[in-house]
């Protein structure tokens, strides 16, 4: 299989629920005019702590600093794995299940942190700038590495990690976990219907109005997923192996997964009749 | 004719060209989400001095104070004249030059300041409440005038003036104008179509850009108009006459006119081939 490192730059911050409103031009900038602004990876989480903001850092340019706005101080690079039509897995799962075993445990063993942002196609994780070598030499037996630069993919090779690999056994701590009643959707919007439905994203977004039911989309799954929250006190970011110790049993039993990192808690969605059994 | 007194009591306000991004949030709400507001009248205008922002009191609590807002300390009240079959006028004109007679030229005699708001659809005359007396005694020897409230249109009638009306001639200040190049266009559109174009809107109401050619819009005299800013100074908001000084000529010769005031200046819109002759 092929692991991409994109090529973005990425911060996380978070909004606090009461400061959205002072951001709603940037964000309606940065969601609805594309061509407005320079920034390629946008990702926003409302939860009922807060919203989670994952940006370039043409982006993060956009925003002013303020009270509102707390800054995590890294510098995040998006990983991506791409499977070469003879993928090892015979997994029918989908989501962070299917790289479970192959990119999260590995990582969380060289005590990696990794914030994860599932998407309906795909999986994105993040790993901090600075692990990147760490990251390339524990993943480069199991996958063909490029970097993206430019529009071009370069081959990455075994670089000189000073600090050497670990093998150490995770000791992970044991989080709460909380199961909220929602049932939630996972959907994919074609960029071009964006426009049309701008109004309706815009009353969900800064008035918490609910998602109307009728909204069409090119592709959603029909299914309904519930989710798990990761941890009863914010998690922060330097913990590892929380991805680990969720996604591991969901591959051992070939459950489909996708997990939503924000700035204080994890989130797995599962399938809800998974969650019943 | 039948003259009627809006249910709205409006104020009107100017927001810096620099201070426009301070009131995205509220100025989106006003415009593109109209059930989480209940504001029913609102009208904002470009200029390149400022934006000049008319709306009810409802509408006004949603603008937090700011150095970038001038409030006009008046309550005003819009009058609407509206034909009744057997309108006395055998003008093709539309816009301004059909009530410059009836209705401006009276209230400039009377001293009244108007503030005028054209559209495609109507003409929309601005009083101040502090006015209306006046107002209702001077126009209720040409006009049925019905005052809106709740829904229902309550005649009027004479009431008290306490100053008495007044036969002066209008003494009207010399104002230099200006003819830029541009070119106008004057377009209605049908609300149910506002969300589709609501990105396009915004676009242009906070990236100036230019108003796209395609859209759609329901109806649109195809015409083009040219533009006559009256004054060279900002003309503040209590001089009068100066509507029934540029409506009246062109009430003479019947030639179609809109006019907008704004904040600073007053505009006529007038059909570029009559300027041309």
């Amino acid at each position: 299989m092929d692991l991409h490192i994109l090529d973005h730059r990425l911060r996380v911050i978070s909004i606090s629920k009461s400061g959205l409103v002072n951001f709603t031009h940037p964000l309606i900038k940065l969601i609805f005019l594309r061509n407005r602004t320079r920034c390629k990876f946008f990702s926003l989480t409302e939860t009922p702590e807060n919203y989670t903001v994952v940006l370039d850092e043409e982006g993060f340019k956009e925003l002013q600093p303020s009270e509102h706005l707390k800054i995590e101080s890294s510098i995040w690079l998006p990983l991506n794995v791409v499977s070469n039509g003879n993928a090892s897995s015979s997994s029918q799962a989908v989501g962070v299940t299917k790289i479970a075993k192959s990119v999260i445990a590995p990582l969380a063993q060289q005590h990696v942190s990794v914030f994860m942002l599932s998407t309906y196609q795909t999986d994105f994780i993040l790993v901090r700038e600075k692990d990147l070598a760490v990251v390339i030499t524990t993943l480069e037996e199991e996958f063909n590495i490029y970097k993206e630069v430019g529009g071009e993919s370069v081959p990455m090779h075994c670089q000189d990690v000073s600090n050497g690999l670990q093998k150490n056994a995770i000791q992970p701590t044991v989080h709460p976990v909380l199961i909220p009643q929602n049932q939630f959707c996972v959907m994919s919007l074609d960029p071009d219907t964006l426009p049309s439905i701008a109004t309706t994203l815009i009353d969900v977004l800064f008035y918490s109005s609910r998602f109307p039911a009728d909204l069409l989309f090119t592709s959603s799954s029909g299914e309904l997923w519930r989710m798990v929250r990761i941890g009863g006190q914010p998690l922060g970011f330097d913990e590892c192996g929380i991805v680990a110790q969720i996604s591991q049993p969901l591959a051992d039993s070939d459950i489909s997964a996708y997990y939503i990192s924000t700035f204080s808690f994890d989130h797995a969605l599962v399938s809800q009749i998974v969650l019943h059994h």
